[in-house]
């Protein structure tokens, strides 16, 4: 029975499951769903995740939703290649890049980038404006943790790269929108300022199946 | 050489690792940091996290910080007995109850916690009073894991077990400071608002080796 993937388009959590099977190289069945039409609060998707968050995954009679969760049951299911290093202390150097950026990354990224991202900066300028030092303190962070090995955490491409790109490509799009150019946020492109970054992004970009993974209302525009 | 935890009492992600390494049954050398001067930030804590925060963890050469990267290696690099199931499945929901736990359940319950242990209730009554709903929410969330199994994600105690604890027993030290019975919070006891938790509490400490991984300053009031 094939893994089946219920997901949304522009979702960083989705993204990063697409990365991992890509890494991988699963088959899986695609759900992608519409988040304005709230196929994502389906009874359906209510019934596998009460919480009413994509990704959910399901695998034969097992359903499971959070990312950084299902890249685990990925891992342990399907274990090569593997998503947390070879080694103990290249999966704990995977876990701490992936709750750093967790826990003090994510949210000034968001704070910066979303309301560009919908159009609401007249209304959320303070908001935006103020996460700019922390997005570059993440920034700043994941430059130098690429001063060492070409991926995030390990030599090979992990569950880290998979857990942190799709917010840096987020970040990116963010500084194409209306608005963006006024602010005056220093932040990118990126290779110009965070140049290994920027190379990374290539290198993930990279891999096989990565064009199957790209949030699909991205590319109209 | 022996595994080494730079810690402070309090701390619930300290915590965390104190109670994986009980369960493991690992000696470690303890260095209890004290916050009030500034231990947590000495340079020689900070050349292993520069974010300056505790749990670290040292295991001959190598060093780590992040309380579910430590987790993560040390059942990686001892394994027995595990920490993160038996089985892919178990893997994925012990990963999904410690990032529920971390993305929904942490905030409410230390925005309602912390201005009671700190003595700040005059000044943040209304941080308490606005994360009262979303507190409960991850109690009765909890509550609903416990109903068919014993603890929080797998039929044994796990890593979910030592990454939620901490937090509930906070919580609950938050119930007995000045201040808390005339917020109407509806919280606790646990043992007559959520039975099945206050039970779970009482699995946890029944674990050889818990005494040791108890907050010393608690002790005291």
């Amino acid at each position: 029975m094939a893994i089946e993937i219920f997901w949304g388009s522009g979702s960083g959590p989705s993204w990063r499951v697409l990365l991992a099977l890509a890494i991988k190289k699963l088959p899986y069945e695609s759900h992608l769903l519409s988040f304005s039409k709230g196929e994502h609060k389906s009874p359906e998707m209510l019934a596998m995740n009460p919480r009413g968050k994509v990704p959910v995954l399901k695998d034969g009679a097992f359903h499971l939703s959070e990312s950084l969760a299902i890249l685990t049951y990925l891992d342990r299911k399907y274990p090569s290649p593997p998503l947390f290093g070879e080694t103990p202390e290249e999966a704990g150097i995977v876990l701490r890049v992936i709750m750093e950026h967790e826990c003090y990354g994510l949210a000034p990224i968001s704070a910066f980038a979303r309301p560009l991202l919908f159009g609401r900066l007249d209304t959320q300028r303070d908001q935006v404006l103020l996460a700019i030092d922390g997005a570059r303190a993440e920034l700043a962070g994941l430059e130098s943790e690429l001063a060492s090995r070409p991926f995030l955490a390990t030599s090979k491409i992990s569950a880290a790269d998979a857990f942190v790109y799709p917010q840096i490509k987020t970040l990116e799009r963010a500084f194409g929108k209306p608005g963006a150019a006024e602010v005056d946020h220093g932040l990118g492109p990126l290779a110009e300022t965070f140049p290994r970054l920027a190379s990374w992004c290539g290198r993930v970009e990279a891999l096989p199946g990565y064009d199957a993974t790209y949030p699909p209302h991205w590319r109209e525009g």
